[in-house]
Parts: C-alpha cells; sequence; structure tokens
C-alpha cells in the first residue's frame, strides 16, 4: 500500500475529514467537479480552452466512480475528505461522502492543482506562507453557458524567488504551470480588496513580487454561473489524492 | 500579414495544394479532425485520456469554421492544402476544399503534431531524413467506441542525437512531448514489416538508435474504427498551419 492509498483509505472510512494540504508529498492532488452526463460537453470544451486553470487529468466515463487512470481502485464518492455540495449554483452545505448523490448519469473531473507543485517550490525554498486566492479582471474563453473571469493565486516573495518560482512551475503544465502574471496587481485586475481566500491587501509591501498563477477555483465558478442542477465538487482545501507522482508528469 | 497568414491565403485560393512539411518554419502545425456535433463527446474524452497522441490544440463551436484561438479569421473549410473523407469508415476521397460537406453541426478539432517540433530538431542537429509511421500493440485508453492501438513515429538517430532529441521534445507537451519509447522496436510491438509511411525495415543497422513517438495518425485510426458517418481530416502531410508560434506553447 503507497502513502496516497493509506491517505484514500482513512478518508473513505471518515478518519481523515481535514484538508489535504502538505498532506502526501509528491503525490499530485487535484480538484474535483462531478456533474451530470448531459451538462458536461460543454464545460470539457471550457476545460480545453482555458488550460492553465483547468487542466484535465481524467474524465470518468459517466456513473464510473473509479479513476482509473489516476487512482486504480479508489473510489470517488468517499475517498475526498470532504465535499462541497451545489444545486442550481448555490452553495448547500458540505458532506464527507457523496455515495447517496451519485447516479449513473454522475461525470466526474479531476482537475490539476497547484497543491501539486507547491512541494517543488517549498524544496527550492521559495515560501508559502503568503498565498492569496483573488478575482481578476481577465475573461477566460467561454464555452456555452461556462464563462467568467479568471480566478488566480497570488504569492509573495522576492524576485529572486519569483525567477525560480516561474523556472520551476513551468515544468507543470497539467497543473497550472508558469505564472500569468508577475509584479503589478492592477494590470491583471486582481481584487486585493475583497479575496476568495486571505486577508485583504491594501498594498504590496516594499521588496515584494507578487506572483500570479491561474487557479483551479476558476472552472468552479464558471460551472456555478452555468448555474447546473447539481453540481458536487472538493471543498476548498480538500483535494483528490492520486496515486500520480509530481516528478511523474512534470517536464524534466 | 504574417507568413503564416499568407500561406493560409495561398491554399484558401487553391494555389498551394502540396504538403506542408517544412512550410513556414517556426509556426505550430496540426492535425484535422471534423466529426458531427452527436459524435463528438467520446472522442473529446478519448483524446483527453491519450494526451501523448491527442494533445487538443482547439476545438471549435458547433458549425463554427473560425479557429478563433490559435488562427482568428482562418477558415477551416478552406485553408488547409487537401482534406481527406472518410464515410462510414471508408475513405472516400481527398478534396482541397469542404466548404459543401461543413454543416452547423460540424465541430473541428485542431490536434498537435510532431511538425511542429521537427524545425527545434533539425536546428539540434538531429536529422529527420529516416522518418517512419507504424503501427505498435501498445493499447491506447478507450473511450466508448473510440479505441485502437497506439501509431508512433520512427527516427532514426545516434545515441547521443536520442537524448538530445529527448530533452527538446520533451518540451513540447500539447505537440507529443517526450518520446514513448527508445531502442527496442519489438518491446512496443512496432510493426517495421507493414509501415503506415515508409519501406519496410528487417532490421536496426548497427550504430542507431531508433526513437518512438505517439503520432497524431492514432486518434484518426480510432475514430475511423468508430465508423462515423462522415468524417474529415486534413491529407497525411497537408496539416493546418496556425497563428501560434512553436516556442510561445513550448515550456522553457
Amino acid at each position: 500500500m503507497t502513502e496516497a492509498q493509506r491517505a484514500r483509505a482513512s478518508m473513505r472510512d471518515g478518519r481523515w475529514q481535514g484538508p489535504t494540504v502538505y498532506k502526501v508529498p509528491g503525490f499530485v492532488q487535484t480538484n474535483l467537479v462531478v456533474l451530470s452526463q448531459d451538462e458536461v460537453y460543454e464545460f470539457l470544451v471550457y476545460c480545453q480552452r482555458n488550460p492553465k486553470p483547468c487542466p484535465v487529468l481524467e474524465v470518468t466515463d459517466p456513473g464510473d466512480f473509479e479513476p482509473r487512470q489516476s487512482a486504480p481502485g479508489a473510489d470517488l464518492r468517499s475517498d475526498l475528505p470532504r465535499y462541497r455540495i451545489f444545486r442550481d449554483g448555490e452553495q448547500a452545505g458540505d458532506v464527507a461522502n457523496i455515495t447517496d448523490l451519485w447516479t449513473d448519469q454522475s461525470v466526474a473531473f479531476l482537475i490539476g492543482s497547484s497543491l501539486s507543485f507547491d512541494d517543488a517550490l517549498l524544496r527550492a525554498g521559495v515560501p508559502l506562507d503568503r498565498v492569496w486566492v483573488l478575482n481578476s479582471n481577465v475573461q477566460t474563453v467561454p464555452s456555452g453557458k461556462y464563462k467568467g473571469p479568471l480566478v488566480v493565486t497570488m504569492r509573495w516573495m522576492t524576485s529572486e524567488q519569483a525567477v525560480i518560482a516561474t523556472q520551476l512551475t513551468s515544468r507543470y503544465p497539467f497543473n497550472h504551470g508558469a505564472p500569468v502574471h508577475i509584479g503589478a496587481p492592477e494590470m491583471i485586475g486582481a481584487d486585493m480588496e475583497n479575496p476568495i481566500f486571505g486577508n485583504p491587501v491594501e498594498k504590496i509591501p516594499d521588496g515584494v513580487t507578487p506572483v500570479f498563477w491561474a487557479c483551479g477555483v476558476t472552472p468552479q465558478e464558471a460551472a456555478l454561473r452555468a448555474k447546473p442542477t447539481l453540481m458536487i465538487t472538493h471543498s476548498p482545501g480538500h483535494a483528490f489524492i492520486t496515486d500520480l507522482r509530481s516528478d511523474q508528469i512534470c517536464i524534466p
């Protein structure tokens, strides 16, 4: 049994319901989006058109809850620590298991997450204690009813670290890849006054270089604007841990 | 007008109907697959599951013949030099224009091609005069009715060049990326006796390292086995020239 399999087993039987941040380093973690078969084609095309925020690592067949490519044997209905339910685009609570909501029409999307490259950044000495999730005014490429702004993560570092972080994350094209912007939040309309995650920021301190990456919250926001009857995602910070090793799917 | 736009204009008005190999170096060239809207979902999932042979660079909206992301203003019904028509999985001739076959249900897939990294290989001194397209016994990951063997390209080089070629092509994850195999054709069941392209090979000569990449013919083969009513592709070697520059979509 690998560390990833052990971690999933502890989530399946309810022993672990906490966040997966920094849990089982070295294994690829993914965001989850579950939609009904009749709503998925335009969403899949939306992801294809926006590969930086929406790098799709796996799509399951309708009704199949096993991610056969990235974690054979796993059960996507129970192997995440926490799920978030949305009905008609409105939050409808968090749960630890979605077996009763799963139907033979359910399709799961596993979408790359920056939790996979954070480990590489830490090993290279890039600090991750100052991270935000922000709306921007950059528009994604629409597909049918799926559209909306690019959501970004912001990390604060020195300008030397910004170069290293750019080099390193470029190697992870299936986990958001290289930054979308370095330096000036106003150029991408990053809304630092109303962060999605993190405390409001008035001004970037001297000596700090803010670096921005496309964020996996983007496809969730687009899907919510489309108001699907039922959508299930992971709860923020509570991702799916695959059997893929980060070093296997990165570019040398 | 860029070189790519000029090349496409000469194809649109029929002045150029020849192959695009080595034409307009530095611009990304893609394979084309056109299917009807009711047959595309499983095909798009097939591509997602097999990103090495089927890296999708763009999917158009049903009926839309303009590749808005990769070549705004282009017309996919006329801007390739030659198209191949398939009806119920059987070849039905080549044409220079598909405007009369295009409907409001037509969806075009632009799929990355190794023609995009060949230029980088040549600049690095890797010869491309000995190239084959071969069937293998490696199976792709199926999606609905789309399935079949991985088709590979084989290039002959020295073992030193094989290292350089691996490094270079790794930088093009959206154009087949790194090799799928180096060295022993029998380990992937490469059928050198019955090549799809190139002359039959009895034995690899001493001092030659054969290097194998996933090939964009793979999704065409899978689509043909699925026997769609009407499928249109580019004619082999007659690809679509985008406005994207190869150096822009590669990893540094």
